[in-house]
């Protein structure tokens, strides 16, 4: 297939025509809407209405069921064009209305004014006669282009209801949009249903409150996630596990405050280009202005000047899991994908010219690694160089091409295919983005890698060559996953909240069939947990043996001691879509055995030995 | 000894006299001094001089070392009462000036007319003859009282020269203040003064610098520690332990954002009565306003109130290390123990009232067990209850007594010694705060442990109860170290920067003798840290037999691979402070050996077998 733009090809014409047969099929159900704007956009297509009186969902299937019977008429789809505007206006009025008023047509008339003098004014006017004999006619001022008859219009699904201001404008009245999506085929048709179907059970906003994962506050304020208790042990654990993987690659660990004095950002340059994405400043006209931090590099910066640095001490690699916040406007803000306040894995690297290569590759064979474990394979590497036309860039045009080899070099040595996109670099430095695509294929922009040869020199840093003079380092910033939220956002997308065994905030829940179980239970969550509990919770104890079979590694488990039924218990914790469940009863006590259900498709296990259980699950650590 | 207060014992009455011994001293030696007043302090005196030349330390020897002569010298002194205000003027313009001019009167011609109306006018009077047959005297304006003759004055040491504005006030010329002290005998002086020094060793402010912990930038601005790496690790290796120890009991990790709509904080009331310790606000005129937040339990609640909570769901117990920011005046300021932004060791538990007493006890059981790892054997628990006579407290009476009850009760079922603090409950509950006692038997002021009946109330929590009425829950607050950073802070003074094994950032450093050993040395690193290095340090590398033995745990390591000498490199280590220096060199490579250096007395250990080594600090861990 060639790339064709969505907006030139057959789909896009066809949902321009189903939004128009949507139209006609609201006339004949709701005489007296008045119709505005009808255009076909990415998935679909809309139509804003004035309706005599509100719709619901049940009128959006009705509609639908009209325009699948419309569409059998097989109407042929004609254009039309007015001879000037005083023809156009009484097309508008005689034929657009359908009989219905001239009232019905405030909307069109206005459009058509808006059409400047000299440009053609169109219609296209769709009309068939049906099996009891009666015209059925629909014409619409329109630019078009449409197809050519309405029959391949079968393959239509009315989504939803929302509201629209006429032209955009909030002073103007509200008015009804219909949403609506169109194929050429049956089958495409079902497999974007399908498609949405499970973007809507993965969706992380749903899954983030069902699995208790984290929730957001209307006296906090929009924007800013509260981690609930499974949410802040997903993060941990996986906050955890990059802190051991940068150790290992030689990173330091640092913690910088949220806020700086307005010094700092002065001296950074985030004041001067940053400051719309800054939250209000806290000014105390007495003394200094605060800054709530949108970024940690200058705080990594001043520990870097903090003391003499010798060419044998870099590079230097600060890690921070740094919370920073950005003054998004709410309108923009979607679950935890765009945030207002949100923790960046982030890094900076000082290093010199010679080290450059071996860093940045570092870097990326971390985020490969990190990958990996993540359980995420398909992804996209962007490498923005500089525009060669352009003179907006700093730093020497040797640095430039170091860097740019660098980034380039960096990819192969590791055998990452990459993408470059010319002109996409920062003023600063040349960079590297991270694409990665889910389990559905949609694209997830994550973080970026960048060199940057601006900062080290606002802030004349340095380092003492083997030269004894001085030199200037190079800085790496380095956030690939961008921020946990974005992070933990797609994780419970890609997995629909069914997360891998290491990463699960509960690995193993265990389901006393009775009271009289839950001290069993209480003794397998010792064992499992490595170390025995502290609290007890409620319910009759009973004397048991203690199980045998030992564990290194801390298994992160539950007990639902709830008085419900097995059958309620089994139900609810499947829904927490925990990776086991261990179902005691008498006979378990008795025998050092536990009831295994897997999640999915494995699902019952039958009945094994504490011990085998353990030896099973220690494969998936 | 009864318990006089300081003010009314005979070592403040011997101060003061130093005090005036160290003017006559000034006036011998600087004459033209100008003196304003002299008062005896906490741990000694200080005389506030208008010097017609600036002073420096050695002129503070010379005072020193004339007011040993003068006390020699065992001048009386006496009490002199004038007859009215013209006989004071005449006393001081004559007799206090010393034939030095009147305007070095300047100051206590003031103090004079500040004297009420009929107040007794006193003077003090020493005179004495030395060897060579002059006269000796000073004469000083002054309320007494003072000791009977210099001679006991002997036992002083001046401390230090700083500046003061006359009567405190800015506007006013500033003068020398001249700090010393004095004790009865010469052990307790010598006492006072290896504790000094001891301080000053210990000293957490000079330490986080010498040990790489932390440090403050004038950029980012005042009581905003920047954690370097060293730090960091610390500061980690605490956290997670608490975690830990807070996991194994029950406890939540939950996590939640560094600011907040101010909505949250009307609700909660902290704005009506906590704005002064607040940042200045975030506003925005169009949209709303942010704050800064100054404590967690708002969100913590919020978290608490987001689902319907049933008898069995209590008690809830959310922790988190929770970075807060209080705008304390930058004056008060003081290294990690008073900063503007620290991260508690909070939690909040949500509770029914029979379960008031065993989760208090939880959570003191929790606290005592947190001080014994840190090594922290001396606290005292100090129980703030009631003031029967007032009325501001809000609550239920019997709610107060039992919770008061229940305090006391954990404590008693604990085997904890508590004093009651009668008066000293918050208004909204009665509470526990924790005093430690350092190696130097300095006190400090902990976190807390608070009971509270009026936050749930005002945010109207709830939960169903067994009856399946809605019931309000209790809650505590709890904090008990305060706050990570004074928690290190004190840590830092009580080990003088020896950190126990467990908690040292860096718990072995390897120091090869030359560079063809960093090989080696890796190899060490390696089967210490439990995995292999990621980085390669610069350095001759060499071809070495994988040493044998290994370690579950993962101990941290650094490996000084710089040209220094040896002597340089342990001279280097040593100051860090690690636990244990690992000397390698040719023969260590060719068998497999360390020689081991243990901090402190223990010394050198000589050589042995890196297994041996590894037995050994496993004992430790």
């Amino acid at each position: 297939m060639s790339a064709q733009p969505y907006e030139e090809s057959h789909l896009y014409k066809l949902r321009h025509s189903a939004a128009h047969l949507m139209a006609q099929a609201v006339t004949e159900l709701h005489p007296g809407s008045k119709l505005a704007i009808g255009p076909p956009i990415e998935n679909g297509f809309y139509y804003d209405i004035d309706f005599p009186e509100p719709i619901t969902d049940r009128d959006l299937g009705k509609i639908e069921q009209r325009m699948k019977e419309l569409a059998k008429l097989d109407m042929p789809i004609e254009m039309v064009e007015a001879k000037d505007r005083e023809d156009a206006k009484r097309i508008i009025l005689e034929d657009c209305t359908l009989g219905q008023g001239e009232e019905t047509a405030l909307y069109k008339l206005e459009l058509l004014d808006a059409i400047p003098d000299g440009d053609p004014i169109t219609f296209y006017d769709q009309k068939g006669t049906d099996k009891q004999g009666n015209e059925r006619r629909f014409i619409d001022l329109c630019r078009g282009p449409h197809i050519e008859s309405t029959k391949p219009l079968r393959y239509v699904k009315l989504m939803s209801i929302a509201g629209a201001y006429w032209r955009g404008d909030v002073k103007n009245k509200q008015l009804t949009r219909l949403y609506g999506t169109a194929f050429e085929t049956k089958e495409e048709l079902k497999e974007y249903l399908h498609f949405l179907e499970e973007a809507k059970k993965r969706d992380h906003r749903l899954l983030g409150r069902e699995l208790n994962l984290f929730m957001f506050s209307a006296k906090v304020g929009p924007g800013l996630p509260l981690w609930l208790p499974k949410g802040a042990v997903l993060r941990e654990t996986i906050c955890d596990f990059l802190k051991d993987e940068q150790v290992r690659r030689g990173y330091d660990p640092v913690v910088t405050p949220n806020i700086a004095s307005k010094r700092l950002y002065e001296a950074s340059g985030h004041i001067q280009n940053y400051a719309d994405k800054m939250f209000p400043f806290m000014e105390d006209a007495e003394k200094e202005t605060f800054i709530l931090k949108p970024m940690n590099c200058p705080f990594h910066i001043e520990m870097y000047a903090s003391t003499l640095r010798s060419y044998r001490d870099l590079p230097v690699r600060y890690a921070e899991f740094g919370t920073v916040y950005r003054y998004e406007q709410s309108g923009e803000l979607a679950g935890m994908l765009r945030v207002r306040g949100f923790t960046q894995d982030d890094a900076h690297l000082f290093v010199r010219p010679d080290q450059l290569l071996e860093e940045f590759k570092g870097v990326v064979e971390l985020t490969m690694a990190v990958l990996k474990k993540l359980g995420l394979k398909e992804y996209r590497v962007r490498v923005g160089t500089r525009d060669p036309s352009s003179d907006k860039y700093v730093g020497h045009d040797d640095n430039w091409e170091l860097s740019e080899k660098a980034i380039c070099q960096a990819c192969e040595e590791l055998g990452i295919d990459y993408e470059i996109s010319v002109g996409d670099a920062a003023f600063y430095g040349p960079k590297l983005d991270l694409v990665i695509k889910d389990a559905l294929r949609r694209e997830w922009q994550m973080g970026t890698v960048q060199v940057d040869y601006n900062l080290p020199e606002r802030f004349e840093l340095e380092y003492i060559g083997e030269d004894s003079k001085p030199h200037r380092p190079i800085l790496i910033h380095r956030a690939p996953f961008g921020s946990l939220e974005r992070m933990i956002g797609l994780l419970t997308e890609e997995y629909a909240g069914a997360f891998p065994f290491w990463m699960s905030p509960v690995q193993v829940g265990i389901l006393p069939i009775a009271d009289r179980h839950v001290g069993y239970a209480m003794a397998i969550a010792e064992v499992l947990q490595g170390y025995p509990s502290l609290v007890e919770p409620e319910g009759e104890q009973t004397e048991f043996k203690a199980p045998e079979g030992s564990i290194d590694e801390t298994i992160r488990v539950s007990i639902d001691a709830s008085r419900e039924t097995l059958g309620k218990k089994i139900r609810n914790n499947t829904k927490q879509k925990l990776p086991y469940l261990l179902i005691v009863g008498d006979r378990d006590a008795e025998e050092g055995t536990v009831g295994v259900r897997a999640r999915g498709e494995d699902g019952d296990l039958g009945s094994m030995k504490l011990a085998e259980f353990i030896k099973m699950i220690k494969k998936e650590l």
